[in-house]
């Protein structure tokens, strides 16, 4: 642990990926990738990106050598000795940095350690993941909002911190990252909250990946059409009526990482 | 207006701007603003990118020669026209073309009269903003979702379609997008909603844009705030805990672009 008086002579990077397509990342992630000393990441930014980067530069901070993983604290501890030995540094991470990454808590960490530290913006499976589906996440006529949840929550917290009742009444769109593992709860929890069983609902697994897929069903339906297709994750779940709009402009639609299950 | 029945032979590529700064154009837009024959566009993507673009290649559909909007007729009919012409047409918006764009029902429209389209995202402002600014729109600890809406909605709907009781009830994050005018209604919104006074409000003006401004307050206060800096739409306001962590990362905080007006 450094002295926190001190400021580092080197500067850490919080970097978003994007949603995995290389041609995605930023013209200022692509560029702060090559020119970084080292980069820290996991596996959420995928293979394509990841096989850009130099091997000798690369640190998995995702997993240990005997398949743990590597804890947060470790992380932060390594981005901030790196750069008090004057090192320029990457975090990458999947999608954008601040949207379910933990980076707002590894910012102010960097800030208590003297360590000066730069936001890079990515694009968010969230959005990116439905919109090259032919799923627009907003809609002038059927979603006048779009909420951000994970199915994913910290396993120490004793119940959902998620209010799906509330969720369901804004009467928006809801996406929701890494949820292919809980999709009968919350798909049970919306229709409990009385949202329609007829509700259109979209998976998207590994969107933009070339091993993209998509199915589509109802809040009824979308857990057997998730079994029948395999979907496994990474996925984000758009529910709304604008999950509707795929099957409008798929034979038009030429985003050509993808096929298609729907 | 064409005959259904007939397939382009150009294309229209749906293309994200991101919020304003060219670096955080993706790889993909940067060349597809480079190699298409037309680029339609508004003021949104802002100065820096459309700058990028040739003179002879741009048709600003935002505006019409005697000030009056272009209508989103227009737009669809021009965008079909130069496809069916055999053109690559990049139709350029404002951050993700998917995000309170239009993208949506431009897609449908294209699809619906032959033509093939592609959709390139883009890094949205309502997340990249508060990112510069050391604002993370979600946090383990304070934000389990985050909802984003509009303070600019449709004129021709009667009442707000906006329910901001839901939003409130959420215990998210909540963004607005083009809520500058509106901020004194919705902030009264969300306080008669039960949200507490004191929870913490920034107002992030053209984030990533060399001008860049920011200012934090409360739901209380921001008005005040909003009115004693001057901000100016495009603005985004970011309502939550998480908008008060920018004050415990700002002396480290290196996003150059900038401006601090907290």
């Amino acid at each position: 642990m450094t002295d926190d008086a001190d400021i580092a002579d080197g500067k850490v990077y919080l970097v978003g990926s994007g949603p995995g397509d290389p041609d995605l990342l930023t013209v200022k992630a692509k560029r702060i990738l090559e020119d970084a000393d080292v980069v820290l990441h996991d596996k959420l930014p995928g293979p394509d990106i990841l096989g850009m980067i130099p091997e000798e530069k690369r640190e998995d901070v995702g997993k240990r050598a005997r398949g743990e993983r590597t804890s947060q604290q470790y992380t932060n501890e390594r981005m901030t000795d790196l750069a008090h030995e004057g090192k320029t540094v990457a975090r990458l991470k999947g999608g954008d940095p601040f949207v379910f990454g933990r980076g707002g808590e590894e910012m102010v960490y960097l800030a208590k350690h003297g360590v000066p530290f730069e936001v890079v913006p990515g694009i968010t499976s969230a959005i990116a993941g439905p919109g090259v589906a032919g799923i627009p996440v907003t809609h002038r006529n059927h979603a006048s909002s779009v909420s951000f949840v994970t199915g994913h929550e910290d396993p120490t917290k004793e119940k959902s911190a998620v209010d799906w009742e509330a969720l369901a009444a804004t009467g928006g769109t809801i996406v929701v990252l890494m949820g292919v593992g809980k999709l009968p709860d919350y798909t049970q929890a919306l229709r409990d909250a009385g949202m329609d069983p007829k509700t259109p609902v979209a998976l998207v697994e590994r969107g933009t990946w070339t091993d993209q897929q998509v199915v589509t069903g109802t809040l009824d339906t979308i857990v057997e059409a998730r079994d029948e297709a395999g979907i496994e994750p990474p996925a984000v779940t758009v529910i709304g009526d604008v999950a509707a709009e795929r099957q409008n402009v798929l034979a038009f639609l030429e985003n050509d990482r993808m096929e298609d299950q729907s």
